[in-house]
């Protein structure tokens, strides 16, 4: 299969439990929004139930990672409270209040033959999930995929491997008790990275893959899955301040864009500036730095910086590097055309912002550039599923199949053409 | 990179390619429908006036072939005179008679908070394909990605390497003509197979890979591939004929699934019967039998045939064989589900039919199965981009993430959303 060799017991036991998932997507996908709705409530209450039973398993994966050293910042990612479960229940409720995806008509016709042509949506089948030590998560993709009809076979990390556990234990027993198949949720996290791989090449089994974590995570899946995958989520995300941009908005957006949440993937990582915008770097770069950022600038910011505002001079890792904290890479353009380039060069393909007044910069920005969402005047920490008004979100696509941005719902499902004629042969 | 060694030499001479296509695609997704159909006329212009040196490269491809053993039929496919020519020619100047995909705007909404949000479709950016020896394939990929503003990347059979060679040259000689690159088109036929497995990884410089051909070809495509690619035209497709199922329709249906045209996807390969509809077996074995079909039956099926209708016995591999010829396989079945049952085992996901007079059988059939295209008392070679209206057709679709069925224009675009706003940030 690759490099390493797996154990047979480990593979025939990761197909296995995707077999069953196959099964119990076929219920699935012909259970109406009534009985996927009450799964929903029934799985968030269970959550609520169960809550203290939850969180002493959750105890045991945050001492012994935090014996294992790991940073408070993962723990605290890691921990759960019965508050915390709350808000996890509260997401399923909010889910079952969405329209159901499945069964939406996308395009439709008569032919000039007669034949009644009908592009509908239905369920993917099995939705595989590997993702890293958020226990959230777990509830999270159960929620979607089975809003959206579909079976999920999931792989967390291990570092929440006893949350996982009872967290699925839960809400299989609440697929039980609306009478939907408890296969409709399986956990593998038994069989660590070796089930993991076998999960990446179940190809005929496994209808499409979704990593959500860390750019190893997501780059190991993306490069060894057969199965398809979907690349989500990776940020070297771009604000640009046109020669034409008025200082506030400047100021407004940038910052926004940086410190209003740090560690997500919509958070802006280069500044970009026209020289003819210089004037008003001092200004931008005072407030950054007042909000607690490091600057990484090259000579032309440095030069532009005041006296009182610290920088450190930006290397070529800097403008290749999603920081997920609070950094800043600074870089003074000649025009517009060289902040295109410098972005085709070293964006991941998420979301960039322009920041102008001029209406043929903004139009030539947005259509000289490949991201998944552009911005005009608007901070990046806007592409998001909930505020594009998708509803939920299972992740962000930055590949160009299947998926670009926010992925909701309806991006869970495929489409069949079903096709009525009255005896219809091809002459 | 995979099992055997790649030269460094190839290596870099194909990414080399691949990130001239991406430099050249940028132009493209900026080109005007006035430019892209100007550039598909002049390459269908060049075609006509090559014609005669084209023929003579092809007669090359095609000497060396018949003296290495290649079969009549591939001999045929890859065979090129001037009248194909012109129809090849014909084809493009259809593509250029079709609506632009690129700039279609599929969603939008202004949200609560004054954001203006569009999702609009955008090309692909570079588009690899690889496929087998027949030279239209060339001129047909390289028209459609144009169209969609896509540069392509292709790679042919080694068979028709010297006719793609020439077909080639002419096309980028019309790119340059309407002033678009030249690059815009390249073939990788030089390298090798070896280059293919260089394109089949140049993920980040090539967006998404089509591999038209054999199973073996498609295979090893979605199997190696690192760039996204998509699975098409495996077509293990059945009809089946229910319990009340009127007698004329089994036959047309049936004989025309399985005879209109042997060596294509949509063909049936498999006749399931429900017992009750036995009676209808024996006219329906005859008409097929007529047609020149060889029938490879089950036992229940041997019984009803007539004297005069010879049969063979149908084995285990008879049921999982797409046979891209005269012959079917047919199998009597107790009811719908287990017809359900067998499709879904053996399916490729491609096109099934069913035969009926009930509706509440038709609903069932067309709920329960989980192929890219479903008819209803309509034969399965109604699976076909052209038939379905979609004005063209880059190969169909057998997997469910991004196209599912028929591959036309629109499936060679993504989307990308342009958010405007006027000074927005997240609170």
């Amino acid at each position: 299969m690759t490099d390493t060799a797996i154990s047979a017991d480990v593979e025939a036991a990761v197909l296995e439990a995707c077999q069953r998932a196959k099964v119990a997507s076929r219920s699935l996908a012909t259970a109406t929004r009534i009985t996927k709705d009450a799964a929903l409530h029934a799985m968030a209450d269970g959550l609520v139930a169960d809550a203290a039973r939850i969180v002493a398993a959750n105890a045991k994966d945050v001492d012994r990672e935090r014996e294992g050293g790991m940073s408070p910042g993962l723990l605290d990612r890691l921990t759960l409270t019965e508050e915390r479960i709350a808000t996890i229940a509260d997401a399923l409720r909010f889910l079952a209040s969405l329209p159901d995806p499945v069964g939406e008509i996308r395009r439709g016709s008569t032919l000039p033959n007669g034949l009644r042509l009908t592009q509908k949506a239905v369920p993917m089948g099995v939705v595989g999930m590997i993702y890293e030590a958020r226990p959230n998560v777990t509830v999270d993709a159960a929620g979607l995929a089975l809003k959206s009809g579909n079976a999920a076979v999931l792989r967390g990390g291990s570092a929440a491997a006893e949350s996982n556990e009872v967290i699925v234990a839960v809400l299989q027993d609440a697929l039980e008790s609306v009478g939907l198949p408890r296969d409709c949720v399986q956990s593998i996290d038994a069989y660590g990275r070796e089930g993991a791989r076998v999960l990446m090449h179940a190809r005929g089994l496994v209808d499409v893959l979704v990593p959500r974590g860390g750019r190893g995570l997501i780059q190991t899946v993306v490069r060894e899955s057969t199965v398809p995958a979907i690349e989500t989520g990776e940020g070297n995300c771009h604000v640009y301040l046109d020669a034409d941009a008025p200082l506030e908005r400047c100021i407004d957006i940038v910052v926004n864009s940086k410190t209003h949440r740090v560690g997500v993937c919509n958070a802006a990582e280069t500044l970009l500036v026209h020289k003819d915008a210089e004037d008003k770097l001092p200004a931008v770069l005072a407030a950054l730095h007042e909000a607690g950022v490091t600057l990484h600038v090259d000579d032309a910011a440095a030069d532009l910086a005041p006296d009182n505002v610290p920088t450190v001079p930006a290397t070529e890792e800097d403008w290749a590097t999603e920081y997920l904290s609070m950094d800043l890479a600074v870089r003074v353009v000649e025009n517009i055309d060289e902040a295109i380039a410098h972005i085709r060069r070293y964006s991941t393909g998420h979301t960039e912002a322009i920041v102008t007044d001029d209406i043929n910069a903004a139009e030539h920005f947005v259509s000289h550039l490949d991201s998944a969402a552009v911005m005009v005047n608007a901070s990046t920490r806007f592409t998001d599923g909930g505020e594009f008004g998708l509803g939920a979100e299972i992740g962000i696509s930055t590949q160009k199949l299947h998926a670009r941005g926010p992925m909701g719902l309806a991006e869970l499902t495929t489409t069949t053409w079903v096709v009525y004629g009255d005896g219809h042969v091809r002459g």
